[in-house]
């Protein structure tokens, strides 16, 4: 493990997140629109007004007082730099030879289906069905849609009271659902999983905020972050009043933890250990630990023996552990397995009164991607009956889920099986696109160690490459010159030079002086070698420009 | 106008909601589940960790830990009763004869699916074809589709960015479906709408927690909002930082103005003038005035007068207005007419520059009544491209919404013309389900009144009526000994008696000393004699037992 001096390390991160947060920038503001077209009427009381007295209100609200909180946070992966992807595309479309490439690369988002993957058939089947149900009833239906997802859809029906897909469920999602993700999670880990226990969420964003806004009373409440971590957590903590990370002027919460690079993003104990100590002598109280297996933007999977060690930590220090499991289906090495932390704590024989854990999962992951969806839940275990309740009336202020997500969610944790009349095409469909993603991953690795300057680790989950830059010292003057941290500087003249949208690494956070990006290994396998060949034109350019 | 005390009122309203709050209660505890399948292995460790030193920390979270702004959101209309009535449905199927009625009549939610009423084909036809966009291609799916509903899919397709309907969009929404629901605005309103001021959401609720996160920094900032009130914006100001309704012991914030029952719920300007001014002196900076057109719980349509003063006051005294507008298509009598307060401000020749404005719209209200699709809009107009880019970040926090929603969204904004295949039996949908909703309303209605003791206003509008209680003051004093508020005993006893679930009105706010509870019109048709004869005859038995 990096042995930084603590303090310096956090300023210098928080010093990283800023520099990214003041080039994280807005949405393209509104064009002007044209005037109203006001009756005459109108316009001749707009002028009376404006002759009659001045208004004896102030302007109703300003950038200078509109909740600070949300002036703090920052999302770095719909910041600055998408937004000018977004307006070079514009311009692509009104004119394709404006730039040296003819369509900009989304790699900066887990964003499967964007990139051209397909939806998996039998999802979708049955999502067609439940929304309209009157199909079930018609025997053409059966020309069009496989027999198991007509089965599936009417089995799905009837757990819908009513069958009416069209209702407000009950807030944590329909019970008959949830109950078949119980047996799904139950069937994945070998311990038993309630649906009493499952709230299903529209996606996994709306259930990390959820919880944040339960843990999270002030800035002096922490929560225990990866450090680079998925910048959600960093945006969730500030919307609900915690601190920017590590800024030497406010207290550092959330407490940052590095994850060691050279041994392959590892998280040690000690580490987490030594944060929570030094937090704790600043009056943080520390309230969880956020753990993301797979790692994004790291991409590493836990080993058993470390998630062990993770499991104990929590339980001795009184911590909730918040398991972003959303990549639970992205394991792209022989050598490494995904363990859900609910497993792990119950093969050490903790149960629901040792450690209160949530774990998260998406629909937008895994080999399904369907991101559009908003599906998702989150286990809830190890809380008292009264924090539940909380959760719930949390939950209950937004009614419920959308009802095709939830579905969803039941799909993805229950598909098809053997002697299912989908079942060899759905697996086909699955394994075609899991494999195409490990081999997708291993080609963009290869092809970033392959480069001078560029030391990249291997991708063994999720959907990201986090290669670290080791960049010139003229290029570092010339980004500082510029106002701006050097992997951004670095992003933004990738893109400019080839389409290729990646995320700084000062989005992340990172070790300080260390830079890298974020890139998604989800461009579609055909087009993998043309955005290597682009990469490495640019990259051996940039290096050559900024040789020292 | 009342002429309550100002203190005193507030002080009333808000021990009512103390009252509600108290018993505002849980889901039910989930059942205790059998103990895990670990195995003997994990047994033996749970053994020898008992056996070893206690764990160094403290308990991981606790009712006395969580955020305290979450203890004091309350949510009436998912309260204590709703578990309550889901307990005796559970009880109804273990036991068909043990309760003295056959069904519970959920009364208590705008969920018209929930009780019966048919999703609308066309919204349903086009849905499903997007969930699946192969059969587009496939000829059989005309006979199983409406030709415009396959014409309607191809059209929503070619609006999103590769079709990909399983991706995220850009976290407003999809750019071609907000231009739809713009120009659907602008046709209805006949002025000008941009789609670049259009934020689809799940919803109608995540876009009014986004702009309470927006404007709220602490409890010295105030939202103005209706009494009776929908407990959402009581629930998300206290989520977001807000007070308690008046409580006297924390400052009084969320302002609250009075609806004058006697003239139909009408809204007074010298009323809001008068909370408005003595918030100020109190120090709270108000910033918003929210306002419900159509009313709920009320059901009142605003005048068109009321709304140009009400528009008025917020321009001069410089507030936001949030116009939830999501019943604006639920109008059931002659002399009323929809007007959004957009339109009413550009017709008074107000423009972008003079009033900040919100309106809210939702899928899961209307003649539609697609709750479970969780789709809706806000038109964000009058705000600061800086301002502007704050809401769009939080908006991007999340993503973005669930595409079904969006697509939904933008059909309800533009549904069949004449000429289109489906418009006579779309038209013959939307008229039968809004006739019979008029009928429903009138039907309750008489008989509310009819019946000693009960007084009700007229529903003009949205899916609510609000009768008032005049209770016997034995009735009451029964209450206080069962230490609830009078109406929610009233409220408890019907719904044991016969099965109907409504809500109390102290879950609203309500003029101190007076009882009343919501009741929903959207039980079927064919039901509304059967309801009305179970009702007539609790309430005469409630009204002789506690006869004074």
């Amino acid at each position: 493990m990096r042995r930084y001096a603590a303090d310096k390390a956090r300023r210098a991160v928080a010093a990283s997140l800023r520099a990214a947060s003041r080039s994280a920038g807005p949405s393209p503001a509104p064009a002007p629109h044209p005037r109203s077209p006001a009756p005459v009427a109108a316009m001749a009381a707009a002028l009376a007004r404006a002759m009659s007295t001045a208004s004896v209100g102030t302007p109703a609200v300003s950038i200078n007082t509109i909740n600070p909180k949300v002036l703090k946070c920052e999302y770095a992966v719909r910041g600055e730099i998408v937004t000018h992807a977004q307006n070079l595309q514009q311009e692509l479309q009104k004119n394709p030879e404006s730039l040296p490439f003819d369509e900009i690369l989304y790699c900066n988002i887990g964003n499967p289906q964007s990139l051209g993957q397909q939806p998996v058939t039998f999802f979708r089947e049955v999502l067609s069905l439940c929304d309209h149900p009157v199909l079930l009833d018609k025997s053409e239906t059966h020309a069009l849609y496989s027999s198991d997802a007509i089965e599936r859809a009417w089995q799905i029906l009837d757990k819908i009271p009513g069958r009416a897909t069209g209702a407000y469920s009950h807030s944590q999602g329909i019970k008959g659902l949830r109950d078949e993700i119980a047996a799904g999670i139950a069937a994945r880990d070998g311990f038993h999983a309630s649906g009493d226990n499952i709230f299903l969420t529209d996606g996994a964003s709306p259930a990390v905020h959820m919880m944040m806004q339960l843990l999270i009373s002030s800035e002096k409440d922490g929560i225990l972050c990866p450090i680079p971590q998925y910048p959600l957590y960093s945006a969730s903590i500030a919307l609900h009043g915690g601190s920017l990370v590590c800024s030497v002027t406010t207290l550092p919460s959330p407490v940052p933890y590095f994850l060691d690079e050279e041994t392959g993003w590892g998280l040690e104990v000690d580490e987490l250990k030594k944060q929570l100590e030094e937090a704790r002598s600043k009056g943080i109280t520390v309230r969880a630990l956020v753990v993301i297996n797979p790692g994004n933007p790291t991409g590493q999977v836990l080993a058993e023996e470390n998630q062990k060690k993770i499991v104990e930590f929590c339980k001795n220090e009184g911590l909730v552990l918040l398991a972003d499991e959303v990549y639970q289906e992205n394991i792209y090495v022989e050598d490494k397995q995904f363990h859900s932390f609910k497993k792990i704590a119950r093969s050490m024989g903790y149960t629901d009164d040792d450690l209160p854990l949530v774990s998260f999962q998406s629909v937008s992951k895994g080999y399904y991607g369907e991101c559009g969806k908003r599906g998702g839940y989150m286990e809830v275990t190890g809380f008292s009956p009264e924090v539940r309740e909380q959760i719930y009336k949390v939950a209950s202020v937004n009614l419920c889920s959308n009802i095709s997500g939830q579905i969803l969610a039941s799909l993805v944790m229950n598909p098809p099986k053997a002697g299912d009349e989908s079942f060899e095409s759905f697996m086909a469909e699955r394994d075609g696109i899991l494999s195409s993603l490990a081999r997708r991953a291993k080609a963009l690795e290869e092809a970033f160690n392959s480069l001078e300057g560029i030391t990249c680790n291997k991708a063994e989950g999720a959907m990201y490459l986090f290669p670290r830059l080791h960049l010139p010292q003229k290029a570092i003057g010339a980004a500082q010159a510029a106002g701006t941290a050097p992997d951004a500087y670095y992003a933004k003249h990738l893109l400019e030079a080839t389409g290729i949208l990646v995320v700084p690494g000062s989005g992340f956070g990172q070790v300080p002086g260390t830079w890298h990006f974020r890139c998604t290994i989800l461009p579609q396998e055909d087009k993998i070698p043309a955005i290597i060949s682009r990469f490495k034109e640019f990259h051996e350019k940039f290096m050559d420009e900024y040789r020292d």
